[in-house]
């Protein structure tokens, strides 16, 4: 029985331990257009490949969340196949553009370890990098995932956690190499709102819900090569807590990125991820809704063509988000809240 | 709440507006992958780079449908989001083909307004049309919709209605340049009858029969970048009428031509859309047939490899159709009948 | 009606016959992304163009079962549109790589007949060969299929059931052009284990389950113009036996081997199929786990760098495989068991 993949438990994981993460993963057209038509992304750059060169990229990048997913689903085998949940991330920042043809690869490293009191589970701080092949940095960000532990009686770790920006700050935003967004269209996007028409505290509600079946998540989250079986066998699910597989929280954050288009249509790329929860579980025949707040607007150091959004976007199930739902009088997460997504956006300036 | 796109009502429409539809979109391998993998089309051109090459084109060609529908899903957040119905069309003509790589843009102008009578709703006319980055033509087409008005109390515009050709003449055929049709091989296609094979009048049964599911409808629409919400958010259509999402009409096209390959299998290239109504919604779960009828056999000025025919294929849900279903005593579309479309394909000619 | 494909009957084949299937199909990198997405393959060679290169492809190869997919779907109008049940296959070879761009085309000779006693169906044995546009073979294999006479009163032919190896020997097996897998890096896959680590005999669990669903079946048979209609048409398909749409057996297939990464994740490659059959049908909603069996381990001719595997891959549904289910007490297929697959793949050697 010593041939499978079992993953790691809580006590696998070292401080300082360095994973490599298995079968690195060749992109393609291919996977554009599936991302698309499990999404429904309508962002310029990566709808338009004439669009992307107009401002410098040397072709029709991968969407910023595709490549995510990609870099993630390596990590899952390794890191989060014994998972009881994805806590959170931080200090994520999207470095180089990726491109039809680029293969992608995943190496994490551990930098916290803290068993809970219980005894039974503990939480797993790991930054992760994606690279090209030839070493060209496409990712990197820090998650952190409460792990069982094989044996309650295995001794606790010295507790480390790491310490976390709140947020990405504007001199770390890694922008394409040899872009210019200074002669960007909006009629390519139909929305004339840019960079100066945004102020911290703004909220807009996305108006449009998009509604999700099994095989649409299944699909998305098997491109991403992403293994965790939550997603995946109903048998097993039928036995769990909901009865149901659980929506890979990678794809609600897809679809409310896609849905952020309306009233965000000049967000041309996604450049930092600060913080994220995923509030509550995603089920097929789930309405998306999207809402998000403006948290500030950030000039970037040596750019007059483009500015960034630090944005909140909350992505609710089966409920409107006219009135931005977040929280109860209780103060915790509304039972419709799927998402709470802390993240930096790059938007041309008026010129 | 200005930032987001809420389309136009009846009374934004003007007569000689033209509209620049958002979100240019290259198209790729990945897409043609996409449109086989939803609709089941084995038409020789659109399948064989090979075959397409022998008769002269440059390398495999989008079907004509995908290309129609990119085309198409363009102009929806302009045109048809607050749309009642999609009530018809003409005057359609595809041109150059589209390969790999093409990145496709369509503009709109409205040529004909109508208020109806109850002051809550008037018809638009456009015409579309679609090109690529070069200028080169992709498609035109003429489309009228049924659209509400914001404010019913708004003043009715002069009603113009435009003049609309019955069927595209042969003239305006345009076949892609360098194409030669007279060595074409019917072994590729496995079907042995070819333009003189076929009369007016003839009605073929196409037999076979494709369930739609929900997730197949949506990853098309949305590959086509087609906004429009009827297709996508249950939540909200659990309110309405039908308590169910509908399907793309295009998607029952792409379904129809894919099923009348058994019996057209020649019928390699769609030249134009002559008319077309949606009879009837279509939902996931329904199993669409076709039957066609050949209404012209046309004659190509210049051209002795091939011919087009005229054909009118109505496509049904769950119900065969090998007693040609269309109307019941009563003159109506029987219930059902989903799509009556009368378009113009080209057939090579026996050598 | 003449011109609709009816399929052959049993008394249409004859022995000897040549039948040249119809629609060539190029294959590209959407195919190779939907193929990824629909199955969850993870196997190092056709995910990763880097890995692929190092051990001597040209690029990215199609996954050895999307070729055999697209090969069998040509054969299936003119060999098995009539069929009762795919009854087995064997000497199957897998040749040379397929690669985005190529075009393949299937014919197949019939080399074996014989009319069943009931006098209304017969076996078909027939031997199928995909190639590529230039000529270079893809896959050949032989297949028989039990099918229905059109008239019951027509003559039996004289019956010929052909002599078939038991396995397709080390001798005939055909690896890729110019590979070479002795620096073969196992940290592409995550999993230490090569040839030399499996033994004749050894059972292994691949623990992981995948349900199917009704859209991700029908997407990845029509994506292989696969026609068979008990896939399709679930109006025609209530009216019969099981009252729902029965699962192409090959996307069974595909979703075990892609199980079999967890514990045969250095299989790099198929290289023969010996024996197999489809045991029970499989529905969506089924959840798919696999376990196998090495049957043998085998030394290629000349190679030090490679070995081969021959394998009994068993598919259950909705049941775990740590007991490696079979059959029952009376020597039946246990009701669990979808497919019984001996194969024979490509595992590198340690250096």
């Amino acid at each position: 029985m010593s041939k499978q993949i079992q993953g790691n438990y809580f006590e696998d994981f070292k401080l300082g331990q360095q994973l490599r993460h298995a079968t690195p993963r060749t992109v393609t057209e291919g996977d554009q257009a599936l991302y698309l038509s499990l999404t429904g992304a309508r962002f310029a750059l990566n709808s338009s490949g004439t669009a992307a060169r107009e401002v410098g990229y040397k072709g029709l990048p991968l969407d910023d969340w595709l490549a995510f997913h990609l870099v993630f689903g390596k990590s899952v085998p390794d890191i989060s196949l014994n998972a009881v949940a994805n806590l959170g991330y931080a200090e994520g920042v999207f470095r180089q553009p990726v491109y039809p043809g680029d293969t992608i690869a995943t190496v994490s490293e551990v930098i916290g370890l803290k068993e809970n009191s219980n005894g039974k589970t503990g939480t797993v701080y790991v930054r992760s990098r994606g690279t090209k092949a030839d070493g060209t940095p496409v990712l990197d960000y820090v998650r952190w995932v409460m792990v069982h532990k094989r044996d309650p009686e295995s001794p606790a770790p010295e507790p480390h956690i790491p310490e976390l920006a709140e947020a990405v700050p504007a001199s770390q935003l890694e922008l394409p190499a040899d872009t210019d967004f200074a002669q960007f269209d909006t009629g390519l996007t139909g929305q004339p709102h840019l960079f100066e028409d945004y102020q911290a505290g703004e909220q807009i509600d996305h108006v449009d819900g998009m509604t999700v079946e099994e095989a649409e998540h299944q699909m998305a989250t098997r491109l991403y090569q992403n293994t965790a079986r939550v997603h995946f066998n109903q048998h097993q699910q039928a036995q769990g807590r909901f009865a149901r597989r659980i929506i890979y929280g990678g794809h609600v954050i897809s679809i409310a990125r896609a849905l952020t288009f309306n009233g965000l249509g000049n967000a041309l790329k996604v450049a930092a991820i600060n913080a994220g929860r995923h509030t509550n579980p995603c089920f097929a025949g789930d309405t998306i809704y999207a809402w998000s707040e403006v948290l500030d607007t950030i000039e970037i150091p040596g750019r007059s063509d483009v500015g960034a959004l630090r944005l909140r976007t909350v992505a609710t199930k089966d409920r409107t988000c006219a009135d931005h739902p977040l929280t109860g009088d209780d103060g915790k997460y509304d039972p419709s809240v799927l998402l709470d997504l802390d993240y930096t956006v790059l938007m041309p300036r008026r010129f």
